[in-house]
């Protein structure tokens, strides 16, 4: 395939922070993405043509896609120009990893345009240098929004990553209520310090999450999402989140959370059908706290970061 | 089968804290173990006639097999006395699920000799309470010891416990240097708050434990065995032990740590081979140091507690 007329890339959005996997577990969600069009630039270096959404900068060093795109350029060591057009697909800043998803599509339409062959982990650090710009120095969107499926960060230094299995039966809700919570504002909410017994209880959780999507069993991959950390100080910022998420239960979810720093939640089913009666129950608890919320019903995208 | 004459039961040892796996991850190791005969006593309640070892109390409310043979006695509404004759195939307080051993063993003579057929859930927690007299109340050992195998602890309230695949090759090195170390003191030497990051560095590798148990993937499961809440503060507490890390690794071990509370040290292969040179480095390393150490290359033990 010539790259004369550039390349083009797609990459799903993601759950990340799933359930107690703070930092650590995220799931690509199939649906929404970003996609970056990537193609000789007549100036040196990285050029945003299109940025895709009006409120994100067209300046290369506070575009992640751009960001990435640059280290990769550095990393195979081209000298041509880059530039990029890039389609949002997904929100800004709603927690369905939309930062990440054009840094990975910005980081491997520069390494397919380049025919830099770059391996997995490099491109993760290229796609981390832009994410941490943005939204913090973790791998937990841009690991499955470039692999798929469902994936655990076991360790930034060496980047070492593990590809779970996903049941095949596993179905996701999203639900992005009508609020803005800014990433900072999320992450400012953690504890800097935890107490022992709440660190073991959230490892056993993330164990057993991977456990349960490991050997199929959806009811313990559903009942050990349960966040000792994060969520406890994150749902107060999030009006209606608590009672959307009995909701979600209630109707039969096999656990609920919050996705990535908020303010969109997510909810595990076992079915198409209990997934679109868990997020009716949602969007109607949410409206119940004066909230309208947009629902979405889907699957985990297991396919990752392909050619658009 | 009649229980005229009694029943015998034979639990296996186990290594609790399993690298990262603080309170959460045991294993079964196949070898060494506790028998628990259990007979219709004369008097009423459970008499120890033979405590095994000369150390052991035989006061029926200090000793972990009478403690948890009670416990079920209460729970199937027994009202005859049961005799137990102890065993002790495990050191008293060497990091190698002792206490735990002979808890689960007098759980499962009582439950036999009563035909009282507890489910799993009520023979942990009879098991747990004499436990948690002893050495703590945490499930690592008891509940490897009671199912065989690898077992990851979600949680004690209510029990939830994951018994994961164990990879066919994976071979278990024991080594007991010669000295003595409290589980209290080693206990007392935890912290009481952890950093976020270190507690989900914890997560993290945890999970990967679990990851490459299920996915037989032993490297991973090797390279995350990497403890950073118990491991740093207990190996000062361990002369020779950071020495025998060390060079096991360098032997080709998948991985290193502290059995339980210590001061047994253990190390995963992936060959008889592979852990035999692994022994022997760990037990030069330890001579180096200045202390005689006992090795034993095992496997694990995926029956648990059977009849003897």
């Amino acid at each position: 395939m010539s790259n004369r007329d550039g390349v083009a890339v797609f990459t799903p959005g993601s759950i990340g922070n799933v359930g107690p996997g703070l930092d650590i577990l995220g799931l690509a969600v199939a649906g929404a993405g970003d996609t970056v069009h990537a193609s000789w630039g007549t100036a040196s270096g990285i050029t945003v043509v299109d940025t895709g959404h009006p409120d994100l900068p067209d300046d290369p060093t506070r575009n992640t896609a751009a960001i990435a795109a640059a280290a990769v350029a550095r990393h195979a060591g081209a000298s041509r120009g880059i530039a990029l057009r890039i389609t949002k697909g997904l929100p800004l800043s709603g927690g369905q990893g939309g930062s990440a998803a054009s840094a990975v599509a910005g980081a491997m339409a520069a390494n397919l345009l380049l025919e830099a062959d770059l391996d997995t982990a490099t491109l993760l650090t290229c796609a981390l240098e832009a994410e941490a710009t943005v939204a913090g120095r973790h791998l937990d969107n841009i690991a499955p929004s470039l692999l798929g499926g469902l994936v655990l960060i076991r360790s930034l230094e060496p980047i070492d990553v593990v590809r779970l299995p996903v049941p095949p039966t596993l179905r996701v809700v999203l639900v992005h209520p009508a609020m803005q919570l800014r990433t900072r504002d999320a992450r400012a909410a953690l504890p800097t310090e935890v107490p022992r017994d709440v660190a073991l209880q959230q490892a056993a959780n993330v164990a057993a999450m991977v456990a349960g999507a490991c050997l199929a069993d959806l009811a313990l991959l559903g009942r050990a999402i349960d966040d000792r950390i994060a969520e406890p100080v994150r749902a107060a910022l999030l009006p209606g989140f608590p009672d959307a998420r009995r909701a979600a239960l209630d109707a039969g979810a096999l656990g609920c959370s919050i996705s990535g720093a908020g303010p969109t939640a997510f909810a595990l089913a076992d079915s198409d059908e209990a997934a679109t009666a868990v997020a009716a129950a949602m969007v109607a608890a949410y409206a119940t706290a004066g909230l309208e919320a947009r629902p979405v019903v889907t699957r985990p995208d297991l396919e990752g970061t392909r050619r658009a």
